[in-house]
């Protein structure tokens, strides 16, 4: 492997960045040269693609949204525009290409393995509605944006008295409501899976309200029975006689710069890509597994010898190495 | 199970009040009443414990520090203290005892555990030096607040062309300085593990200086080789010939509020520690297994019948339980 | 003056706990004790008042919202609600009461005033937009807010290639708009005293988009001729051929935690009010002189004999007694 | 005036980067042309002089540190040094130069200014020293930046029931310590001008620690008293009993993202710089007079026509057009 290429695809999230962060650096210490397609599969086909060499990454860690952009791009699903895809990757000698993107990319990423371009997809959305991971590279992140909204709108909520509707983002999925309404101590969470009649939130709410100061609903965006956050705070409103107001949370959820953990998990991924590639690995996409809770008997937990001395050794190494790239 | 009781133990960190909300909430719906002892295993002797249904838990999710204090007790090592705790314990019908801390921590809950209390470890610490787990309660919130305070420093760094050195946390565990380092692009990070010499350092310093507008060196605390900070970047200067400052990051890593994958993690091993005792477990610790990268075929991937609908309407039915328990 | 009591009204900011507390303490220091009314005149003539001395007051400095809560309350316009607030004071012997709040709660500040009971107000609105005064608690703090939020959003704006319209704060006042605007180096405000039409709006936009990787319009709340602002986005990417998102920034605006001089200067504020009832005024509301550019010759400037040194050392006794107070 | 150049000189500070962006701006409009020099007054010796044009100038209204740079330059006292900086400015035909920085820079201002160059400095410092004007750049985010740090200690030392002493900068002036002591309700506040005695602070620390779960000690730097912060934490034991904890805040007190406010008078600091240069002024420097508070009576305040609308369309207009130039 001599030459890759990495593009962002579809929505764009925190972490983005990071990966190509990861891949960089890493592939530099493999000797591989990284060029940055920039506008997704659009520039792809149209062939702005650029040695990263060329490119001022410096500060590219704190940087939310993604420097390479993305486009969203439907002509790709067309043969004649995929081979003019893969004779500008020849074309430059490039071998393979990294996606970051969410499911609609990786199709893009498949079509470049069967037509003999190396691919490997890495998971990009604040949703986490990636089948093939536990985490999406910006779920960390939008999720510690929404927390932080919710608690400066709870203010006003608590000071007046009010229900607050908050919608927020995640497609279909509804971790980001979940997750954030347990971090804010939320009195109710409805998402598109398990949604509730009208009558059930506001007796809740009605209910709440006579224990608390204020009452904070989260709602998964795209749950049409509702009508809009507004209109489904009226009804609240008026079922339950406690003033209510909704609002959407809206782009500021997707953007910002990522948190610490955002950014090890995506130079993690980005730099595995590089791992996978220069092992021949292909037509794959890279996910975290299910981080779970498991119990050590006291006595077994205060005696493990910490083996892990040269496991940080060999981390503390290779760190450095990347780092210096 | 009728009663139990949570305390905290060792150096704070953020989470412990998320542990704290998780546990009271989760034993609510199973009609568990928690008490709350203030000031670890000293305020356990001293019979500091109160109700938690009398004490104000409002907001606790978006505060740093624990709630319920802590302190270091070395007496706890003499059997009659700790009949004394017991006792205490006893007199209240207490039956269980969750400890949220460290190492040190987890011997006092085994030594209630053989007393005939059950006991259940959660570990708590920003530095992530326990082997029991993956992740411990703090560490995400800690790297986040040192990588935001690196950051600002690298601002001052970059305009008057400096190198700085900056001491981070950790006890003798490397990973707030190598994932910090990682996050924030730094040039060095000398861990506990993996030390360097003064001179490695300065060389690589002089080397960086000639491609960056400043150095950046993470180091860890407690390598006593190099004296202090300010000493270590006396040394580098001079070796190096780059002007350079040294200093500690402080106290200002433990606390702060916490990030939201923070809260969700603690609030998930407060509940499962609930989850355990009512399954009549004890002497043991609850820790995060590590999460891995793994690769799926594309195909197989975009394949996946979202099998996950079920799971999420179990969890949006659980938490709102939770949240209004 | 013996007793006093503070209410706040109408919207709350951010910074209205700040002056709470520079109330209370400095009442301290002159042997005044201060009551807490709690939402605003409504429970004021509901009899809500309660010695600030039985209040967790713990904190206050760093919370967003009123401590104390605010309310509507019409119905203290009809003369018979406000004897029975003149009486309820009475009864406790309040002599004067501190409105914290805009315009409409400084009129009843007033009519307490006619009413024999000593009364202040102070100007607390995110809006900016009292005349008596330059800048008024919460604005700063929500000033801040609504950059952050932007900046996240623009990062999204700049991966996409889009134009986004934000819609912000301010009631008629331009100034949330105007000075977010030029912070976030915006390429379009539109305020109220001067909005454009849509159409040179699009002009702009595209003209902008020509040289930028996105384009930002702040459009101030109220103003009606475009409609909401999603539909506003929709007739500018109709006209300029840019793709635009349009939507508003919500209460998050009048949230969160008061920024270091919002704080300072509520508390200044709250200080004043103590030492004009002190002084036996009654009838005025506070406000900031408006801060001025003017310029020094560099020799006198250079000369100025810091004469600000007993100054220094009055404020630094001042402030610590106001702290222990 | 056809071409001027600025400079930052000295300790950076927050906001450096606004009043560049101010001074871009508005010179584009009056169709002057920004140099930048880079380095200060070293970089203008040596020639490092380059347009604001080919410079990437994106972003940096929420940039720390200063994009130009700053150096130390003592040489600038040398006439024949100073005579080589004038021969380079007036080779590129620049007329004038601004000048950001404390007072020591503001002395080469004054040299250009008699060598026959237009000067005019701006007071760009986070000490608030600068008897020129009531508020220096970077002085409102480095007190956010300090109130931050210091919330997130006091969340340790509330947990361990601690005295923590937090050393923060400020030169010779308390302006720093004194606020941000009083916006995180610190119990005590040491300056240089007001200093105390060990035994005083002592005693105030264990007077204060029976009524609180933490005491505060702010300390401004370069009090030569007590020794290092750690060693003066060490006397505050030893004296009051009160386990005690001494730190620095360090270099993330200067750098960091501005805040809203501190952007918006660089800005115009900026700007007006321009505006008094166009003017032909000279040999002066720029600062805010002192904002202060005064009263109105409420019925004046509510009848006050609000004339401002006129104001609001030009200063609308006026930005809208500095945006965009």
């Amino acid at each position: 492997m001599k030459k890759i290429a990495v593009l962002t695809s579809g929505g764009d999230s925190q972490g983005m960045n990071n990966a190509i962060y990861g891949i960089v650096q890493y592939a530099k210490t493999k000797n591989i040269e990284t060029h940055l397609i920039f506008e997704g599969f659009k520039g792809l086909v149209e062939n702005k693609i650029v040695p990263a060499s060329e490119v001022n990454l410096k500060r590219i860690n704190n940087m939310g949204g993604t420097i390479i952009k993305s486009a969203r791009f439907p002509e790709f699903k067309n043969i004649e525009v995929r081979k003019k895809a893969v004779k500008n990757l020849q074309e430059k000698g490039i071998e393979a290409v990294i996606v970051i993107g969410g499911d609609g990319s990786f199709q893009g990423a498949q079509k470049l393995h069967e037509l003999g371009i190396k691919a490997i997809g890495l998971p990009g959305t604040i949703d986490n509605d990636i089948a093939s991971t536990s985490i999406t590279i910006g779920f960390y992140t939008a999720l510690n944006n929404i927390v932080e909204a919710i608690e400066r709108t709870r203010d006003t909520a608590d000071s007046h008295g009010r229900c607050i509707l908050v919608e927020v983002m995640g497609n279909s999925c509804g971790d980001l409501s979940l997750y954030s309404g347990l971090a804010t101590s939320a009195e109710v969470i409805v998402t598109n899976n398990r949604p509730m009649s009208i009558e059930e939130i506001a007796t809740i709410v009605k209910e709440e309200k006579t224990k608390k100061d204020s009452v904070l609903v989260i709602v998964s965006e795209k749950i049409k029975k509702y009508g809009s956050i507004t209109e489904m705070a009226k009804q609240v409103e008026e079922l339950s006689g406690v003033e209510s107001r909704g609002y959407q949370l809206g782009y500021l959820q997707r953007g910002g710069i990522p948190t610490a953990m955002e950014r090890v998990n995506a130079i993690s991924l980005g730099m595995e890509a590089i791992k996978r590639l220069d092992n021949n690995e292909s037509g794959i996409v890279l996910g975290w597994t299910k981080s779970e809770i498991y119990s050590t008997q006291i006595l077994d937990a205060l005696q493990t010898e910490n083996s892990s001395i040269e496991k940080d050794i060999k981390k503390a190494e290779f760190f450095n190495k990347i780092l210096r790239a």
